[in-house]
C-alpha cells in the first residue's frame, strides 16, 4: 500500500502470502486480506500510522499473538493490521510497588514468570496463557479459571498507555491500587477490543505468590448437587481459586472413548476444585472441606503433590483436546449464566432440544456449551440455536461472552441482544474517541 | 422552585433552613443556596427531573449522606439537589451467586452487615463506613484501609443501575464476575462522582468473611525503616489487610499530649498492621511475621482477642479525633505515593519548608498529609503549599487523591496537574452522556 512506504520506524509486510496468515485468528471468523501488515517500532511510526488512517480513510486492526477467540484481530474491509507482537519494551518487577510495567508484545507466560521469580503472582490465566501476548488479555479482559477468586484482567490493571486518534501514546493511572483523581480512564481501554484506542503497555498489580495448593478431583454422584456447591463453599467460607465442572454428557463420552486416565472416573458429572490459600494443604482445611464435599461426592481425589496436581489438571486439558478431535467442527460457546440460575439453565437448554454439552468455569458461571454437531447442522440452523442459547443466557441474567470477547464472532447477537440505549452509549463513546473511525473498525458494535 | 411542583412521586423542599443544610458535605468547599431539594421516590421522578433540568438549564446534585471529603454533592449555581438518601430497596443477598444487590441509600455499614450475616464479606472500608451511605462510595469509588489487600470499591462492582440524560434507569454489568460483552460500562461510572448519570442501583460482589484476624502494634526503631516494609512483607508471602502508619512528628505529638493509651508508644515512628487471612492467629504465621518485623520493631503488640484488636485500632482513630482537636483548622490531604517513591517524597517535602505531619494508609502509599498550621496560614499561602504537595506526588508518579475524589475541592488542582489529553477525553465523554451539562454541573472538569 503506497501511503505506507513512507512510514518512519516500521516494518511494513505486503506479500499476499505473508498478508494471508493475519486473516484470521483462534475464531471461526476469517476477516478479510488486509491492506498491509505494520510492525510499528516506535511512537513516531504510530503517528504516521494515524496519520495516514484518518487522511486516507482505512482503519487499524491491533494484532499480538493472534490467539484470541472472538475475531478481534482479523482484519475488516479497507484496514491495517498493526502488529504489536514486537512492540519494544521489558517485563519490570517492582515488589516494593507490588506491580509490574510490560509492553504489549510480553508473552502473558512471562508475565507470569517474571512475577513468580519475585516472590509474586499476576493471576489471570486464559486458557492461551502459554501463547498468547499481553496485550490481548487487555484489549479482551481475558478470564481463565482463577477469575473466580482473582476476578478478570480488568481487576489487575492499574495504568495503560494507550494510543489515541491524536496519534500520541498516552498513560492512564499509576502504580499504586489507590487512585482516586476522576473517572478512571485505564478502565475503559481494558475489554474495549481497540475500538477506542490501542493498547501499548501496561502497569498490572500483583500479589504474593501463593506458597500452597489443594487440588481436588470431585466426581459426584448427582449432576444437580454440584450446581448449588460454589455458594454453599462461599457460605462455609471457601473460595477456590479454580471451580471448574464437567456435565454428564462430557464425563460419558471421556468414559467411553477417552483416554486411559479418563475410564476410571466414576459418578455422574465431574469437578475440579483448587485452592491456594496458605494452609489449604493442611489436614484441617482438607477435612473441613471433606465434611462439605462428603455428601455429594462419589469419590475424591486430593492432589498432595504437584505431580499428582499436574495429573488432576490433565484431566481438564485432555477434555478439550478430546472433544476437539472426536468433533473436529463443533462450536464451542463461551456464555454467563448467575450461578443461583444454573439448575434452571440446564433445565431449559435440554427443552430446547439443542444438542449441547458443557464444561467449564462453574465456580462464575462461565459456561463452555459445546455444539458438537456444529459441522452437520446447516449454517442457518446453528445461526439460530446459538441466538437461542444466548437469550437462554441472557433471560436468566447472564450474557453471551464471560471471557472471550464479542470482536465479530459475536457482533450482530450482541446488538441484538442488548439494551439499544447501552449501544447508543458505546457508539457515543466510539465518536468521542474516534471520531474518524479508525481503530479495529466493524468490532464490538 | 415553580416547575418541580408538577413532579411526580417526589418530595420536594424549597424552605430556605432546609436547604441551607444541604450546602455542605464534610470537606472545607460551601456550595451554593440550592434551587430545591428534591427527594424521588421512583422512576417517574426521575424522569420528570431530567426532562426539566433539560428544559429549565438547571443542574442535577447527587446526594447521599452528605460525608463526601471533596465537596462532590456540594450544590453549584442553578442546581437542584436530588437526595437519594430515601430512594427505595432493599439490600438482598445471594451466597449462591456471592454477590449483593442495594439500592443507594442503603447505609454502608447496614451493606456491610447483611453480607456478614450470611458469611460473606464486602471489603470497601472508608472511614465514614459507620455514616455513609452506599451511593457515595460508589460515586467516589471509596477506599479505606482494607484496600491495600482488597483494591478499592471499583473491583467490588459488578453491576450498576445508572439514570442517564435520557431520563431512563439503565443496568450495566450481570450477577458475575465472568462478564466480558462489550466494554464495562458499569466501570465508567464508578467514581465518576455523578458527572456521567445517577447511579441508583448496585450489584456487588462478596467473598467468604474472614474467619481470623491478627493485629499488630508495631513502633519502629527507625522511620525509614517502615517505608520498606510494604515491599518486604510482599516478597516474603505476606499481605497485609491494612498496613497505617503514623509519621515521626504525629508519634511525638501523641506522645507529648495525646491520651493516656498512646502516652506509653516508644519508637520513632509507629505502624498498625492487620492480616485476615486464614492461620493468620496461628503461632507458625505469627513467629513468622515476627522474625521478619523483629529488625526492625522497637517493640511489637499482637492482639489475640477481639477486645485487644479493637485497643489498637482505638490508637488509629484517636489519632485522627486527636489532631483534629489540636487543629481545628487543619488541612488533610489526601495524596498518593508510589510505595518505592516514599524516601525520596518524605525527603523532598522536608526539604520545601511546608509544616506538614502525616499518617495514613502506607501499605498502598495512601498518605493522608495534614496541614496542621492551615488556620494561620494565609490562603494564598495554603493553596501555593497544597499545589507544591500535589505536585510533589505527581511528580513522583503519584496523584493528587487516593480516595476521596476531585469534587469540587480539587477540580483546579486536577485541570491544572493533568495532561490536557486527559482532560479532553473526559469532557468528551461529559459532552456524549450528558449533552445539556445537568449531571453535577462542575465537578472534577
Amino acid at each position: 500500500m503506497k501511503p505506507l512506504s513512507s512510514l518512519p520506524d516500521a516494518t511494513v509486510l505486503a506479500d499476499p502470502d505473508v498478508l494471508e496468515a493475519f486473516r484470521r485468528d483462534e475464531s471461526h471468523v476469517a476477516g478479510c486480506m488486509p491492506l498491509a501488515v505494520v510492525r510499528p517500532h516506535g511512537p513516531a511510526a504510530l503517528r504516521g500510522l494515524v496519520r495516514l488512517a484518518r487522511a486516507e480513510g482505512f482503519g487499524l486492526v491491533p494484532r499480538g499473538a493472534g490467539t484470541g477467540k472472538a475475531g478481534g484481530c482479523v482484519p475488516t474491509s479497507r484496514t491495517v493490521v498493526v502488529d504489536l507482537s514486537e512492540w519494544p519494551g521489558a517485563i519490570q518487577v517492582s515488589p516494593q510497588d507490588l506491580c509490574l510495567t510490560a509492553p504489549v508484545s510480553a508473552p502473558l507466560r512471562e508475565v507470569k514468570a517474571k512475577a513468580a521469580a519475585s516472590g509474586l503472582f499476576y493471576p489471570p490465566d486464559p486458557n492461551s496463557w502459554e501463547s498468547c501476548a499481553l496485550g490481548g488479555t487487555l484489549a479482551t479482559n481475558a478470564g481463565g479459571p482463577n477469575a473466580c477468586k482473582y476476578g478478570m484482567t480488568r481487576n489487575w490493571v492499574l495504568g495503560l498507555d494507550v494510543l489515541l486518534a491524536d496519534g500520541e501514546v498516552h498513560t492512564f493511572g499509576i502504580r499504586s491500587v489507590k487512585a482516586n483523581a476522576g473517572p478512571n480512564l485505564a478502565q475503559l481501554f481494558v475489554g474495549s477490543e481497540g475500538i477506542f484506542g490501542l493498547i501499548l503497555g501496561a502497569t498490572l498489580r500483583l500479589t504474593p505468590q501463593p506458597r500452597e495448593h489443594a487440588t481436588l478431583l470431585l466426581p459426584v454422584k448427582r449432576w444437580t448437587d454440584l450446581l448449588d456447591l460454589p455458594g454453599r463453599l462461599a457460605e462455609a467460607g471457601f473460595l477456590p481459586s479454580a471451580f471448574e465442572f464437567f456435565d454428564p454428557a462430557v464425563l460419558a463420552e471421556l468414559r467411553a472413548h477417552g483416554p486411559e486416565e479418563a475410564r476410571r472416573l466414576p459418578g455422574e458429572a465431574l469437578a475440579i476444585l483448587e485452592f491456594d490459600e496458605r494452609g489449604c494443604a493442611s489436614d484441617a482445611f482438607l477435612e473441613a472441606l471433606a465434611d462439605l464435599l462428603g455428601p455429594v461426592a462419589e469419590s475424591l481425589e486430593i492432589a498432595s503433590g504437584a505431580r499428582q496436581r499436574e495429573g488432576i489438571w490433565a484431566v481438564r486439558r485432555l477434555t478439550s483436546a478430546f472433544l476437539k478431535e472426536r468433533h473436529p467442527k463443533k462450536v464451542s460457546e463461551d456464555i454467563v449464566v448467575p450461578r443461583s440460575q444454573l439448575r434452571l439453565f440446564f433445565e431449559r437448554l435440554e427443552a430446547t432440544g439443542i444438542p449441547a454439552v458443557s464444561y467449564g468455569h462453574l465456580g462464575d458461571g462461565n459456561l463452555h456449551v459445546n455444539l458438537l454437531a456444529a459441522g452437520d447442522t446447516p449454517p442457518d440452523e446453528l445461526e439460530a440455536q446459538l441466538m437461542t442459547l444466548f437469550r437462554l443466557a441472557v433471560d436468566l441474567g447472564g450474557t453471551l461472552s464471560g471471557e472471550h470477547g464479542i470482536g465479530l464472532a459475536k457482533r450482530d447477537a450482541f446488538l441484538a441482544l442488548s439494551d439499544p440505549a447501552h449501544i447508543e452509549v458505546l457508539r457515543g463513546l466510539k465518536r468521542t474517541l474516534d471520531p474518524d473511525g479508525i481503530f479495529n473498525p466493524g468490532k464490538v458494535i
